[in-house]
Formats: structure tokens, sequence, C-alpha cells
């Protein structure tokens, strides 16, 4: 069962709310900032003074994660506690309700309460004017929450409507398996796709055997984020967890690291029967999965994707690689995972445009194979760039079984995957052109998407009208549709340099209608140099 | 059509039944000696005398590539053409002869031709000696011919006697399929085994695409001795060569070694379906297919297996890998090859512990699973140790069957395949403690099994007078069967301090009889300390 976590600026009622929910539902009340006072013994205006806002924020998070780590309870936040992102991972997991209230609301609440003496942020500049500027800085990270409540009115009417949302809520949880025929001895793996199903991992690797031994490999900013959290969920497991992580970046994909990361399991002497385990995004993903895919011939891999991209994408599908210094992903190979594991709370951290970068290939999922998942996303783009909640969880799912529906039919791209392809043929160029790391992958396929649209309508296979479609559903998901802060005629130069282009030899997956894509072959240059132009100017 | 080659000592008559020979047949006749002369407007004995041997011998090189390139004819060579492992090589995938005779009859046969002048070797000490002596010397490389024909009689009866083999003689080439289930997209692969099919690499490599590239890796010595021969079958073909070699030997098996290997196909824009071609031993094989397995996540491979031990074993099964530091072939995985392209004549020039090493892997074969195979090795050890052409290519063929069998039952090692382990669980630990090439692996194995078939005989399991039938069959395939020049206790410790041996929990193969094995757990230490007592004192 989950905790209740509300959060909210400060004078929205969440602790009035908070004490008769739980008492409504017959579970403790903590509220993190009544608890902080009292184990400090003073209030937490003193401590912010006192101390500083980095010290306080370190406090609380750790009064969050006792809260969290005991029985299920509602709680209450502080209103600032959500600029922790290992407190949004966290509470992702949760049940969590953002209680909102307009701005004289607010502030008549606060001036009853004693003028936000006891609350540090709301001093200074007028009261509404702070109130302002807090809801705008911190609307991004409230709107994450799984449920938003209008908290003007009677705190009695506000319960019994979280009560009711609370009832009605999904268990954001589903799993599937996908057949890799691969792999013959593992015929099947599992994808898990939930929020908060973490704590399932310590069970997955006791599985092989109760005290079977674990290889977490991450990258660094991945585990420094996540370490406290995994040792928490690990905490009461009979298996041993082994951890390695190297710095984030494409720039680690290399032999080197993969070197080092063969020498870490030799050194302890891993056997085959115990599992790798991949935690982090496609980097990692790709690297710890080419490890486990050659260590010993291949021992056991979990994949735990933390970015959207690789949530969605990368971390299903058995391609692992590391790059070499003359081509991406040259040297790799096709390896199942045992299992995946797609925690969609682990999301919580991610800073918009990684979460932008995401949704591109999702959309992409959408134009491909599925009208409905891209009118979805369309209509709910804004929610989806803020990955509100229970939104985020149906949308990852929905895509995710679209990949596995496409890699079951061609699991070695001979066919319907390489529909997938949409919009890289001309991305992948533009994404080398713009240099990598200027351009995230997604946003170089939204531009390539745009630019395949636009061919596609020349040729008359597609709709200017759906080209619009695709233009705008891509901007309200928060990505590029024109080459800007890119050298174009940079891009130019590598995209017409590139031999097959040149030659018409490319291969070309190009939309018909949204919903649907075909293979392309023997497309004119000109059409090529036509599609880099419109990019540029917005028109041919 | 092959050529039909006779060989032996001068004064056997190779030139009188040449003749005859071909007139039979109605082909050309070539003697290369006269073919030389011809050229070099010189006798032998001049030439010999003026330029030395070493010169002679790349002439006579030339010479009998020349004749082996035009229409099937019958080819007498000089008698120490055979001395040029190239040349072996070559004429052992044609019909070869060898004539021999008794010494008298060799003796006047040579005086009669005007006293040896036009043979130079055959001059100083008495004639009698001097034609012992290069038996003697030559006798292993002669022994490799198809056939061994009695020259004393009239040069008419051994013309007959050629006939008669002639046509009875084995076509020496067969194919069969592997079904390796991990490809599902190459559902089956080749192995073609025979003697001189070395020609049909072009062919394959035109399967692909009639202009493909070929990208063959090999070890420096291998290639140092079959370049030339590569370039003679490529030679009429559409489809482009690209070789490279590295140093021989284990030393480069490294991650260094597959780094380079990537980088060079990188370069040349290897594509996705152009074959990489591995020629040579096992660590050729096992180097360049984790190179073909892993670039781009797999390119289509050929093996071209050029040692006794590449052919009957690592060749096929699919396992590839390369080493790491802290253990042999930790860094790997399984790949099937498209075609493993067997060919006997390759063997032709392979010192003979080489061969010896290569017959303790089929020689385990027959004890695991095939008492006839045991049987015939037992009777024919001799003739397997010179590498007696069709009883060499018989013998690698049932070998490659019970071994393609087994796989194919359990591809992933987890079942009947553990049994071609015999001899591995002590032969490993006797191979690492004596180091790395002062043991062969084969000859580690043949400790091995000597070492493992005492301890099944300590627990009554196998019997006494079949662990002696065993040992002398390793004995007389030139295999060792105590530890010498081996440092004992070295191998003792190192043996004896694996944790999984010290607490009983290696795993082990232990022959039941000869053509029957068995997995057995829980064996006592005390016995394999026994067993490494055994192997140093033949006895308990």
């Amino acid at each position: 069962m989950r905790h209740i976590v509300l959060t909210g600026l400060s004078g929205t009622g969440k602790t009035t709310v908070g004490r008769l929910l739980a008492e409504k539902l017959r579970r403790a009340f903590v509220d993190t900032d009544e608890h902080i006072e009292r184990r400090e013994g003073c209030t937490i205006a003193t401590l912010f003074e006192a101390r500083g806002e980095r010290h306080f924020r370190h406090v609380e998070e750790d009064a969050v994660r006792e809260a969290l780590a005991g029985p299920p309870a509602v709680i209450s936040l502080g209103g600032g506690a959500i600029l922790s992102p290992r407190t949004r991972v966290r509470i992702a997991a949760e049940h969590t309700i953002w209680l909102q209230c307009s701005i004289p609301v607010l502030v008549a609440r606060t001036l009853e309460e004693g003028g936000g003496t006891r609350r540090p942020l709301l001093r200074g500049a007028t009261l509404e004017e702070r109130c302002e500027q807090l809801l705008r800085e911190r609307e991004p990270l409230y709107a994450q929450c799984q449920f938003h409540v209008c908290a003007d009115g009677a705190p009695e009417a506000v319960v019994d409507q979280i009560v009711g949302l609370l009832a009605a809520a999904s268990t954001a949880r589903a799993e599937f398996t996908i057949t890799a025929r691969a792999h013959p001895q593992h015929p099947e793996y599992r994808v898990i796709v939930g929020r908060g199903i973490l704590g399932e991992l310590p069970g997955l690797v006791e599985g092989y055997h109760p005290t079977s031994r674990a290889f977490l490999i991450a990258d660094q900013e991945v585990w420094q984020l996540l370490e406290a959290i995994v040792v928490d969920v690990w905490a009461t497991s009979p298996a041993t967890l082994h951890a390695t992580a190297f710095p984030a970046g494409e720039a680690s994909k290399t032999i080197e690291t993969a070197s080092g990361l063969w020498t870490w399991l030799a050194e302890q002497r891993a056997e085959r029967h115990e599992p790798v385990v991949a935690l982090g995004g496609g980097v990692v993903g790709d690297t710890a999965g080419f490890v486990a895919a050659t260590y010993m011939r291949g021992v056991p891999l979990l994949q735990i994707p933390t970015t959207l991209l690789a949530q969605v994408d990368s971390s299903i599908g058995g391609k692992v690689a590391i790059d070499h210094p003359l081509a991406k992903n040259l040297i790799g190979s096709f390896k199942a995972p045992d299992t995946v594991l797609v925690d969609t709370a682990l999301l919580a951290s991610l800073p918009a445009r990684q979460i932008s970068n995401g949704w591109a290939e999702v959309l992409k999922h959408g134009v491909v194979f599925d009208e409905e998942l891209f009118s979805a996303m369309e209509r709910d783009a804004l929610a989806l760039r803020r990955l509100r909640s229970d939104l985020t969880f149906a949308t990852v799912y929905r895509s995710l079984q679209i990949k596995a529906a496409v890699i079951q039919e061609d699991e070695f791209e001979q066919g319907v995957r390489m529909l997938l392809n949409l919009g890289h043929t001309l991305g992948h160029a533009i994404e080398a052109a713009a240099g990598y790391g200027n351009l995230l992958h997604g946003e170089a396929i939204s531009l390539g998407m745009v630019g395949e649209g636009w061919m596609a309508v020349r040729l008359g296979m597609f709709r200017e009208r759906d080209l619009q479609r695709l233009e705008q559903a891509l901007e309200r998901l928060g990505l590029p549709i024109r080459l800007e802060r890119v050298d174009h005629e940079h891009v130019r130069q590598a995209v017409l340099s590139d031999k097959k282009v040149r030659q018409g030899r490319a291969t070309w997956i190009l939309p018909v209608r949204i919903g649907e894509a075909k293979i392309v072959h023997d497309v004119d240059f000109g059409l090529v140099n036509g599609a880099i132009h419109y990019l540029e100017h917005g028109e041919a």
C-alpha cells in the first residue's frame, strides 16, 4: 500500500487536510515540518536562518525518507521539499497530491496563520508577489503529482475529493513478456512497467539464487542520485549488491570503459549465473549490456532504465553496443535482458530537456503505428512535459507495448522494425553534424521527422495538414522543428556528403498519414537538399 | 579433377612411371626437374652448386605451382620438393602417390642412371648410407601421401596398381549442416570437410553478393605460408579480398588485438553483409570470430581452421572469445559461423607436435562417445601422426560429426556437451600451471584424461585395463601421459589450490568405459591429490 503524500505551497492547507484525511483513512499523519522542528528543537525559520537553505534541505530530505520508511501514512511535505530530486524520485513511488490554491486565498490563509513568520521563504517583497514567484518556480515540479486538487474550498470537501480520486487510482503497474528468439535458453523476458517498482529489484536478484550477488553498473550522476534509494530498497535482501559507476555521458561509451567493467567483474570473480544490473540511461544500458553480453560469453542482465528515452526505447529490443572512434554503436551485439524494470518514478529527477527528448521517440511510435497515441500526446503535451504521474505511466506503457510488438515480429531489424527508424536517416546526420551533445538524440529525431515529413509531402504521400499537425505536436512537447543553434551549412554538408544519400541508395522511412509509414528507396538527392532548406527556413 | 602427383626419393622411378601413367590416362606429364632444367638452361646439379639449396627450393616451389596451375596432369616431383611446407599444402589438395623402393633397388637404379651425378643430394658418403639417411629424414613427409605404392617391380605393374587405387579413391569431400538456434536468421550453417577445398572460398564470398568484399584475418605465420595459395585461388573471383594478420600465438588473443581489428574493419567501412574470414588456428578463430560477432552487432563469419585442433574442435560450436589478463576466454560470445571450411590439405605444413595436439581432442571424442573411433585411432595411430591423407580426412570428418551432434543437442553447454570436457578439469589446471606454451592444450588434455581416468578407476567406475588402453593410445599418438618437463610441485599447488576442487564442488567428467563418460560431482580432494601423484610417478 502506498503512502499518500501532500505537496503544494505553504498555506494551501496541507496540514489541516492531511490530518483530516489520515483520520478518515485510519492512517498515521506525518507533517515533515513538525517532525523537523521537534527533532531540531527550533522552528524551521530559525534553522533556515542559522544554517542556511542547503542544510535545511538536507535535513528535510532525511525527514521525508524516514516518514516513507514507516507504515503507509498520510504525509504532508514542506512546500520546497520537492526541490530535492531524490525526494521527488522517492515520493513519485507513492500517491502524490498537489494541493493548489488561488493566490488571494493563499495570501489570506498565510496572513491568518501569523503573516508567514514560520515560513521563511515567504518573507520579503509583497506576500502576493512572493507567492506568485514561488508558484512559477515550482509549478513544473508540483505538476508531476498524480492528482491536482483545488484546495480553495473547505478542508472537508477537499478530503472527500481526495478519497474519491484515490479509490479510482490506477495500480500503475503492468507487465508483459517479450519472446527473444535470439536466446533460446531464455525464450521470454519480462518487462515490468510501474510507478515505484524499484523495490522489486532485490527479489529479482534473489530469483537467481537466494544468496546471489548482483553487479550493478551505473553512471556517476545516476548513482549519486539513486545510491541511497537503492540501498534503502536493498536493506532486507539476503542477496549481495556490488556497485560501480563510470563518468556520465556518451564519451564513456568506449572500449576502455567496457574493459574496466570486465576487469571489475573478473576481479570479483563474478560467475556465469550472477546478474549484471544496468541502472541508468542509454549509455549505461548499452555499455553495461554489452559487458553482460560478453563477460563469460554472457551473464544475466537486468535493465533498469532511468531516462525517459531509455525507458521507452533502448532498454528493450536487445541492442547493446559501445562506440568506436570512427562510428557510434559500432561494437555490440544482440542481448536479451532477463527483465526490464521500467520504473517511471525514477524519471522524477530529470531536467525538462531530457523529458522532451524522450517523448520524441514516443510520438514517433504514434506517427508510425498508432494515431490514437499521437492524438493523446497532442492533447496532453503539457502534462507529459511535466511528467504528470499517471499519464506518464500510461504513455510509457503504451509506447513499450508498440515497440515490443514490433521487435517481436522482427527481432533482427529486417522488416517492420525498420519503420521505427522514421526521422532517423536525416536525424542521425543532423545529430552528428551538430556535434553529439549539442542536440539530444530526440531533438535530432524531431528535426528528422519534420524534414522527412516534408519530403513525404513533396512526394505526394503525406498531407501538408498532417505535417503541420506533426510539427505542432513536436513543438508542444518542447522539441525543435527548425534548425536553430546549429551550424546549418555544416548540417547540409554532412547530410549531402553521405555517399548513400548522394547516390540515392539510402533507406528512408516516410510517413503516409499519422499512424502509418513506409519504406522508400530511390529518393532524389534534390529532395533531401530541399528538406534541409525547409528545416532552415520553413519553406523550400 | 585432381592432378596425380608422384613423390619419393630419387631413383624410385617417378619419371618412368609418371610418363606411362600419363599415357594410360591420356593426361599431360610434367617432370618438375626437367621443367626447371629447361627453364634455367642448366642441370639441377649445376643450379644447386651455383646458387645453393635455398635458391633451388624456391625455384622448385614455383615450378610445382606452375604445374598445378595447368590442366589435370601427372606430375613428378623432385625428391626434396616436399620439404617446402607450401608445396606440401598445395599437393595435399591433389592425388598424391609415394613411390617407395627398398634401398638395394634404389642404389642399383641410381647407379644405372649414371651414379647420381644429376642428383646432388646423393653425393658423398656411400650411396646406400645417403639413401637411408634421406629416407629417414623425409619419411614423415612422404607418408602424408594418399597412396603408398611399392615401386620395386616393373613400371607397368606399378602403373596398374596406381590406376586401381585411383579408381577406388574417396572423393574426400563431404558436408553437413548444424542448426544454430542462437541465430534464427541463419538457422543452419554448413560444415564442408574436404581435402583441397580452399578453392571454394571465393565462391562462398560471392554468394553474399557477386562483388562482395571479404575481410580475411590470419596470424602472421599462417599468412606467410598461405598468402600465395589464397591469392592463387582468388585469381579469377570478382569479389575483393582484404587481408590482415596479427602476430601468432595466444599472447595476441587480447582486447588490444580485437580493438585493432575493429578499427581495421571500420577504416575500410566494412558493411553488415560483408563476411569476415578467419584463417588460422584457435587463436585466430576465437579472436576474429569475436570481432565478427561484435562488429556492427555481427557480420557473417567464415571459419577456415588451419590447425588440426581448430579443425576438429574450436571451429564449430560457435564459441568465440578473447583472453583477459585475469582469465582465458573471459570475454566472448556465441557466434555461429555461416560456413566452416575444413580443408585437411592445410594441415600438411604442421609440425609433428601440433598434429599430436589435435588428435588428443579427437581421441577424447572416441573415449566419451564412440569406441569405434577410438579403436580405429589406436590401430592407425602412426599413420595419423604422419597425417596420411585419406585417413586424416576420414578421422577429422568422423570427429566433427560427433561434435556437431553433441552441440546441436546442447548448444549452450548445459547437458551432454559438458561431457566433451573430459580431461579438462585437470587438464586446464595443468596447462595453466605449466605456463601456456610449455604444454600445448592437447598435451594438457592428454594428461588430464590419464589423471581423470585414474580417478575413475579408483572410484570403481572404470576398468584398470581400459586406463592402460587409453594411455597406450595417447602414447602412440605422440602425447604425454606423465608429467615431464613440467614443474610437478607447481602443478600440484595449482590444482589443489583451486577453491572448487578443494571444497569438492568442481564438476568432473569421468570415463565409464571406452565410448562412455559421465558427470561426477563431490569428488574427494584426496583423490585429486592421488591423480597428480599418479601422473608424476605412474602409481598412487
